[in-house]
Parts: structure tokens; C-alpha cells; sequence
């Protein structure tokens, strides 16, 4: 059962919401349901699932690919009042691509089901262009992934994610891996831990048991 | 001047040319030009130029990217009946990137200007269907890119490559450098050069001054 909050999520972060009529609304409503995941949880993982549309109330979704021998790379993180289309990709013609979803926060999101979404998406064109202004949001964050493997040196990038990491968690000191750094730019772990203590020999970070914490942001943002 | 042969052109590929009113279509056919390029010109460059919506009615465009340093990658190229969308891409809002397309051969396009295609697709919903499609169709295509630049090695990446080239030109003997094969895959001339020669000594392919043969495509198949 949805509450008066989750009608204002709605409100506030579909910019469609006041452009369905009430009978598109109630098909909607219908269609959701709110539900959390726990930190480290698989929120989606086949598209042939199709999980449906997510709106992330709070928390925080890294939505990535994974090769047949299980190396990963992050394409987008996604974070309050973010909302994955991919995770409804059945939805879309032509992408014929999959992603998978997890939570790297405890996140409560509010699910519209595929068919709800759907139905009203074929009535309403103002949904229909949200997916589709979505989809063109994912596919230029995506282009930004492939500029940044193909064009940018790894010291640069794991710098530049380092700095990115110290701002998604509004501190220096970093609980992650060197094997999560590796799967969020797709490498090898040996390949970050051995750039990490270059990083430290320099006395830009320092290393730790339970993470990584930036010593000088000045020389790191210089690497960028 | 639009020739009968070209309005038989939008007519087999484009789908919505059937479902647009005749005034519509008279909007897209003023807006209309047909022009040929030669072999290396550059069709597009610029997103802000926004050069149209481009047919390709025969021939073969390469769409890539191009950093600072003038390092390259190829996301897809488009042949006979092929449309280009991101030439348009000033036309889809939340498309933040610039990509550049070159004739790879003599290729002869129709290229309906940004604004008559514009000006149709808010009119007609099957105009802005097609565009979104082929932007989710693209999105596909970036996104085996993405898949093969992160999780296949090289020497695999380079066969695919050579047996792709080898379909596309009808015949084992390329005319190719390794210059354009680093730019297809986004990486060093040289790379290419030391996987070539492995490729060589291994007696998969034979190496000279005009271009690269293959000599054993079961070998190279086995490889990819």
C-alpha cells in the first residue's frame, strides 16, 4: 500500500505524473509497490525479468555489466530520486542489452510494474518521452564510460574515482577495495593495487586495512 | 532535386513514411537533399552543426569519437539503407555527446535537414517512434563496444576484427593499415603492429606493405 509520501515522490520526480488523467494515475498507483533492499543486495538482474521502473527514494544503485567470467564495470550509479529505466528494458525496442542493479546502501524504492508502466505509456505520450529521455540520459552516461576506458590513462581514472567516491560519501576516508575500484572501472584488481601504492609512494593516499584515504586532493585533482 | 528513385528510398526504409500525412511528407521531401562524398571525407563532425538525418542510400560511413589527443574508436558503421540519428542528435535532448562519421567509401546519402525532420516528428508520433528506436538501436551497438573494449583481450578483439573487415570488403585480402585498425578498436598503432606479427609468426595471417591476408580464418575463427 503506498503512502501520501511515496504519491509525492511520484509528484515530484516523474515529471509526466501531472500530465496522466486520473484513471492513467490509479493504473499507476496500482502497478507500485515500495520495498527496500539491504546493502549489497541484486535489485535487478535479467532483463527477461524485467524488474519494472525504479525510483530510488534513498540510497544508492550501481547498475553495471558482467562478463561470462565474471569481470564487471560500472556504467552509472544512480541515487536519490534517480530513476533506472534499464531495470524495465523489455520496455524498449531495440536494446537488446543487459544490465544488473545492486544496492550499495540499504535503498527503499518504489517499483512500477512493467505492465502498469507499459500500459500507460502507450496511452499517455508524455510518459512515453520520459523513457525516452531517460534511455538518451543512460546512453550519454554510458559514452562518457567508453571516452573515459578508451581515452583516459588508469592513473587518471582511478584519481578521478577516488575523488568521485570521496564525494558520494562527503568524506576522505574511503571503506572500499581495491577489487571494488577494479570492478567499477573494469580492470583487474592487481592493476589497482599496484597503482594505489604508486599513489602512496607519492603520498597522495594512504592505505589501510579497511580502505583508502585521500592525503592530498591537490595532487590528485592535478592527475585529472 | 528529388529523383523518383529517392522517394523509393524513404518509401523502403523509412517506416514511418507511410503513416505521415501528405503534407507532412512534403515538408520532408523539401527538406531533402541528395549528395555523395568521397572516400575519407568527413560527413559530420559537429553535434551543434547538426548536419540531419542521413540515409544512406549507397556506400559506408564509420561513427567514432575522437579525443583530444586524436586517439579514435569506432562505435558502428552504416551501410546501404542504413540512418545515421546522431548526425541529428541536437534533435534528442539528453544526448550530451559529439560523435564524427566518415565516408569510408564513395557514399551516396539523402540527408533530410534537421529542422523538416523536426518539424514533422512533433507532429507525428511515428516520426519520433522511429528516432527513438534507432537511438535505443545505437545505444545497443555502444554498448558492444563497451563489452568488447572491457572484457576481450586483444588478439580476440583483433580477429573479430579481421573477419568483420574480410565480410564486409567479400575477400581475404585487406587493404587496411594498422593505423585504421587502432582506430576501429580504440588502441596503439604499435599494439597492433606486435599482435599482427604474433598473428604472422603463427602463420594466421600474412603481413605486407599494401595490407593484411588472411591465411587461416579457422585459426583466427578459433581465436575470437
Amino acid at each position: 500500500m503506498l503512502e501520501q509520501r511515496d504519491l509525492q515522490s511520484f509528484e515530484e520526480n516523474l515529471p509526466f505524473w501531472k500530465r496522466v488523467t486520473d484513471q492513467e494515475r490509479q493504473v499507476l498507483i496500482d502497478g507500485t509497490i515500495r520495498f527496500t533492499h539491504a546493502k549489497g543486495d541484486i535489485v535487478h538482474e535479467d532483463r527477461n525479468k524485467c524488474t519494472g521502473l525504479l525510483l530510488v527514494v534513498t540510497g544508492q544503485l550501481r547498475v553495471y555489466i558482467i562478463s561470462e567470467t565474471g569481470k564487471e564495470i560500472t556504467l552509472y550509479r544512480l541515487f536519490d530520486r534517480d530513476v533506472c529505466i534499464l531495470s524495465a528494458s523489455c520496455l524498449i525496442r531495440n536494446i537488446t542489452f543487459d544490465v544488473h542493479v545492486m544496492a550499495e546502501r540499504e535503498t527503499t524504492m518504489l517499483r512500477i510494474a512493467t505492465d502498469a508502466y507499459q500500459q500507460v505509456g502507450k496511452s499517455n505520450p508524455h510518459v512515453q518521452d520520459f523513457t525516452n529521455q531517460l534511455v538518451s540520459s543512460r546512453f550519454s552516461d554510458v559514452m562518457w564510460v567508453v571516452e573515459q576506458v578508451v581515452f583516459m590513462s588508469l592513473d587518471r581514472r582511478i584519481a578521478m574515482h577516488l575523488l568521485e567516491q570521496a564525494a558520494i560519501a562527503g568524506e576522505d576516508s574511503l571503506s572500499i577495495t581495491h577489487e571494488a575500484i577494479a570492478r567499477d572501472l573494469g580492470t583487474a584488481r592487481e592493476v589497482v593495487t599496484r597503482m594505489l601504492s604508486r599513489f602512496q609512494d607519492d603520498r597522495l593516499v594512504s592505505l589501510s586495512r579497511g580502505g583508502i584515504t585521500l592525503v592530498d586532493r591537490d595532487a590528485l585533482t592535478a592527475l585529472t
